[in-house]
């Protein structure tokens, strides 16, 4: 499982002061404390700061680089922002994302083909958000088509099958279930990645729907997730599901985090 | 997904003393907290007392269906005591279980087919506990057949896939998960049923792992299960594994459960 540590994003209050206030203390710290937690991946996010989103983010990948040893997940819906930020990024990054709306698409390509990097790819149309499955799994098909024809290699795509909230529909939690299994059998190699919060939006108890949808997620075989690593819950479910899918040889892992006080069942 | 209550058991310290003295109101209140908790079976057994359990599982019996308006789930390695017991029993039980073990068959095969009664039967061999996923297929499909040639309806039977530690052998939750999947699919109309915390057995952090695996087999198609359904920690999975799997219109179970207090993502 590829852990996307998400933390340092500036629709986080605490991260907006820090990014305004150029504080390379208080980032790097954010930065640690998820590669310590088991992050592979660190995601950098400046979106909310629209006109400066540019320089921001820029700044957030030397500083985030320079205090931990992992490659960054470049986020952003604004090309701009991503084509610049990659300049600023040592080894290979994970860009977050591209799509089918044809913008977005010309603006990126040149950007994800111009050097080794992974792609998170959003299973949608290209104005509309996905419902079904089936929508899901045609916008996938359709990304991978175009971006291996680019010469991006299939294991480096990440179809992000854009999860919505299940108050909203009750079916919107199979959606995702069924359109993650049904890329990774049909696909050997691609990757399937996704964010967990929105399938809980405007229910209580967030976050334990959030930890059960990944479990779920991870038995139906999603092999990446944006989320916190220092959530010990989580990680708990995250390490547990392992286990119990058998890829945890001697429950090795999930011992070991226990013995560290990296997971908790309780708090 | 149908709940049958697995407190009531002698197993547990507090219900063997309280059967010993027979305490109505004990037991009573146990049984009721369960029925009140979302139980549609009460779980009874006595097998620890060896020779004075017919007659405490036969006392159980009346004394849990004085509490509360439910069927029960007669539970016991020995068929003299289910037979026993059976006969106290008003409405239809569900009978804790019957195998291909030869002598435990025949001994039970009369009690199960005298009256109508749901059956719990083991996916094991005659002799040996199942290590993968055919063998239980395998099981239960003979169990099916001998039972619905007696007459047993399909939708009667519960098949228990046996679940065994996952410390003891990494493959031993995907060898459940799939025997329950397969079972499902190949066998419309039939229910699948396991207890939950064998499991976890050797392993820290047992009640989380134990929630995380029922998570998964109702993933997988499980219909019912042996647990505690004033677990509300577990009882906020189930509830919300449900309405994440599309089964729960208007998310309404979930968030009565929850306006009530009847689960909790946090104790």
């Amino acid at each position: 499982m590829i852990i996307v540590g998400e933390k340092i994003n500036t629709s986080r209050k605490s991260i907006a002061a820090a990014v305004e206030a150029q504080d390379v203390d208080f980032i790097s710290e954010v930065a640690r404390e998820q590669a310590e937690a088991g992050a592979h991946y660190i995601d950098v996010n400046a979106g909310t700061f629209l006109d400066k989103e540019v320089g921001y983010l820029c700044w957030l990948v030397e500083v985030v680089q320079n205090a931990v040893d992992l490659p960054l997940c470049l986020d952003s819906p604004n090309p701009k922002a991503l084509a610049e930020a990659i300049k600023h990024h040592k080894g290979e990054p994970m860009i977050n994302s591209i799509s089918l709306e044809k913008e977005r698409y010309e603006a990126l390509l040149p950007v994800v083909t111009d050097r080794p990097c992974r792609v998170v790819a959003l299973c949608m149309a290209e104005t509309s958000m996905p419902n079904t499955v089936e929508e899901r799994v045609q916008a996938g098909a359709q990304l991978i088509n175009k971006l291996t024809n680019e010469g991006i290699p299939l294991e480096k795509i990440y179809l992000d099958p854009l999860v919505q909230p299940v108050s909203v529909d009750t079916g919107m939690g199979t959606a995702v279930l069924g359109a993650i299994q049904s890329i990774m059998n049909d696909l050997p190699g691609v990757n399937t990645i996704c964010g967990l919060s929105n399938i809980s939006f405007g229910l209580p108890m967030r976050s334990l729907i959030n930890r059960n949808f990944l479990a779920l997620c991870m038995n139906s075989g999603l092999s990446a997730a944006i989320l916190d690593p220092t959530d010990k819950q989580l990680m708990a479910t995250l390490l547990s599901t392992d286990m119990l899918l058998g890829r945890d040889e001697y429950c090795e892992n999930f011992i070991e985090a226990y013995q560290s006080g990296h997971i908790s069942g309780l708090s």
